[in-house]
């Protein structure tokens, strides 16, 4: 699915050291090595994806009529999993380096033929013999089969430097061969032998219980705590199909090869609602939701033209999935999924009803139909749009002063109700204490309302480049015209300055909190 | 600590009965069968979380000018909690049933001394011998050692019958006799001696990584991951001491006991401030802390005659604290813990930069001074007060009418910024078309701005009933005088009912958002 087009390695890594440098994001347990594909958020990252979820939860649940919020356990009972097909089903197919012990996905390696030449290998002396292994070689059909003891040699030098043994002396011991047409995979990176592919679930596991007799998993996705309170919602409040269940939350996935900073985590939070239908409007309301969905991110400042939609083809669904819509964009590391909007038919509510033994159908008052609802699911990964955001509103401007003197500023263009700090708020001299105090009773009054930044350290200029770079829309200055000193008509008023336009405009004071409110929400 | 006067099982059934018939709080997974000391939030339950963690959030961070957020994973390393403590420390002590091999906390339970008489217990015939047991029951001082068999017998035969045995027959053999005294405890349910005690460790844990090779845990506590990144924090923001780092989230526990609702949950949310100081002041700091933290709960609607102060006296506090107050509430089921506020002093991060070999030292610019900052830490129980929140709210009101007939009109007294549902929006008449149509369209211009709710059915009065059973601090009903059609002075205003007053006034539509948005934030 990436289009190689739009990747852009130098962007990215720009952006990640952008991220760390001014705290939106840390690696989890950095101070000890780091989890691998575990991910903190710092105090302008926490502000961000709060905004976005709160802006989600808005649009989903409190400017609708017809979707409620839900908030449910991350642990999750084995049934639910089991019932739901994760249990069984929720893996990726595995394989094994003979050589290195590495664990690789097999489905992302391509099957090959030729001759498959098995050696035992060891080191000497003696004790540098630990680290023996069997392990086969690939010679391509063709190719000279004498070159296995010499692609062998390679490559298990190699594997004995990596875990920092050099023994004096290589023995190989070529055990047999065998022809092979297309149905073995090795390991790209030393050439080794994959073993057969198994199914690796996909679920993190936890026992709990005095004995740690229960076995719980930490959910893989919101939606499952959904379906099997589907019937608590229904009868605890007065709606009528068709109906949504909205949840925001983190889930978890044993990913096995975490990668693209935030993209693909091990811990994410997700952004669920299942949506409740006849079965004759299943098709009609995927379609809608789509473009629900697409203008949402409109909304938030991603363009339509960076998204692609990808329309998965039959037989690349999930088996119950009679349609499902990608929702992609252009990442500087290629075109990666934000979100699916998938017509799950009535498969979940179906199979929790039959493993549960409890009836969950619909019963419609006005044509007296009694039916298994169908659901509709827009699913969106709330990390990855926190990173789209980033990756969008990211940007290096060469600016020119007077003297022609090039100079690069880097700011983030994050549309105002997102971005994680609103209004930087600045005394022009530090030492002025009017000024000061007139900056601070600004700060009081607008904090009740916004998050803002109280920043009196160093020349003007280099204060604004501090909240450009993370993203604050608007700055406001105290200077000597607000004191009166200048010219009367000034007294009381402000320099608001705009993070994109770098435009600079007065203001007064009392109309400050009301400019601000119109543009930030 | 818990004060019997308070206690009030009835009433904590209602509010139980209520969360669950309203959609506040279910069972995890209840449709097959629940998970214990786990629980679901229903659509009410969600948004009261959700004001409760706004207004925290606002209070805590938004509105000060030395908090800053984060929000950090929940899967831990194993590094990170072995120093801090918790894979060696944080635990129970345990002890087994011999009989009925049930897991109990010993603290619990008391010493006793006597005559200890072994067992060893079957029962005929064969087909139902499978539940063998050695066990032991206890002749109290003075009383006939005789005793013991009829005893044994007792207790062996009510657990064969709770396993759905009954033999013809059962078999006793004495094995051996002890004195102990004082040292000794007993299942309190069937007597039988329990194993010594042993620590059980509360944290659950899982595994991740291609091969399950990489332990972690999921948090038991937010704080560590704030201790673990305090660097990356400081580093990535201008601030000085005295500041804090503040974070909402959720950890894990395995409690033996999960009990009293949603108090003592599996898994909960925390709501938790790690302020960071120079050593001089961590005293007076945790003194303001508790006054700002009381001011709090008063300010959501927990008054301060409820609530507790707990001043842990030497040797009961953990050992790293100079300081540790608990805030208790006058819950139904007993006066139990909603925060605490401990000062840690400079533990953590001690431990942290031992185990990591990494310095944590601040630099105090100004006075040159080189140290490691003392911890002061606000603790909240997120779950809990939310608990709390709907045990203080819930009244049963006995109203009578013209016909002095009585009525109990039951009713959720939050304050309106905590209310999940701000608004109810009725026409009198469903069939009304202008009334439903101006109704709808009040309920739009509003849920930009708040959670409201729409509903037609039944008499207004029932309406008003199940607002308030909500906790809807006000309804608006668009009558036959909103339409002009008695009086044209009223046209176009509305009536707003109260919550608490049951009183009623009438507002001009165009008013409606200012009068509303003054009283619910």
């Amino acid at each position: 699915m990436a289009n190689k087009d739009v990747t852009d390695p130098a962007r990215m890594e720009k952006i990640v050291s952008l991220c760390k440098r001014r705290g939106f994001v840390f690696q989890a347990g950095e101070l000890y090595g780091g989890l691998n594909g575990v991910w903190d958020y710092g105090p302008l990252g926490a502000e961000l994806k709060r905004n976005l979820k709160d802006y989600w939860w808005r649009k989903t649940v409190q400017e609708r009529d017809d979707v409620l919020g839900m908030d449910g356990s991350i642990l999750t009972m084995e049934q639910v999993l089991v019932a739901s097909g994760h249990v069984g089903g929720f893996s990726d197919p595995m394989s094994d380096c003979l050589l290195s012990k590495a664990r690789l996905r097999a489905d992302q390696i391509p099957e090959q033929d030729g001759t498959v030449v098995w050696f035992t290998g060891a080191g000497h002396p003696a004790s540098e013999w630990s680290i023996q292994r069997e392990f086969a070689v690939l010679i391509a059909p063709g190719k000279e089969v004498g070159e296995a003891h010499k692609t062998a040699r390679k490559y298990y030098s190699e594997f004995l430097a990596n875990k920092q043994v050099s023994p004096k002396e290589i023995e190989l011991v070529e055990d047999r061969r065998e022809e092979v047409t297309g149905t073995t995979r090795f390991n790209p990176d030393n050439g080794s032998l994959l073993t057969e592919p198994r199914q690796f679930n996909l679920m993190l596991q936890t026992n709990f219980g005095a004995t740690g007799e229960q076995i719980a998993y930490l959910r893989p996705e919101t939606a499952q705590s959904i379906f099997v309170q589907y019937k608590n919602v229904l009868d605890s409040n007065r709606v009528k199909l068709p109906f949504g269940i909205a949840q925001v939350g983190k889930s978890f996935r044993n990913e096995i090869n975490p990668r693209n900073f935030t993209f693909r985590s091990r811990e994410f939070e997700q952004m669920e609602i299942e949506y409740f239908c006849h079965p004759d409007d299943g098709m009609r309301l995927t379609d809608e939701w789509l473009e629900t969905r697409l203008s949402f991110y409109e909304e938030i400042g991603i363009p339509r033209a960076k998204l692609h939609i990808n329309d998965i083809p039959d037989g690349e669904r999930a088996f119950y999935s009679k349609k499902t819509y990608d929702i992609e964009y252009e990442f500087p590391f290629g075109v990666q999924e934000l979100e699916g909007v998938a017509y799950r038919t009535d498969y979940d509510l179906g199979v929790h009803q039959k493993a549960a033994g409890k009836p969950l159908l619909y019963f419609d008052e006005e044509t007296k139909e009694k039916f298994l609802p169908h659901v509709v699911e827009p699913s969106a990964g709330c990390d990855r749009t926190v990173l789209a955001l980033i990756c969008e509103a990211f940007d290096e401007e060469t600016l020119t002063d007077d003297k022609d003197k090039e100079d690069v500023r880097t700011v983030l263009r994050f549309k105002p109700a997102l971005a994680p700090v609103k209004v930087g708020i600045f005394p022009l001299l530090k030492k002025n204490e009017e000024q000061v105090r007139i900056a601070k009773e600004i700060q009081k009054s607008l904090q009740k309302w916004m998050t803002v930044s109280y920043d009196d350290g160093g020349a003007v200029g280099r204060r604004y480049r501090r909240q450009d770079e993370v993203g604050t829309p608007f700055c406001i200055t105290v200077d000597f015209e607000t004191l009166g000193e200048e010219n009367a008509d000034l007294k009381d008023t402000v320099t608001i300055r705009h993070r994109d336009s770098m435009e600079q405009e007065r203001l007064p004071i009392s109309g400050l909190l009301a400019w601000l409110l119109e543009r930030v929400r």
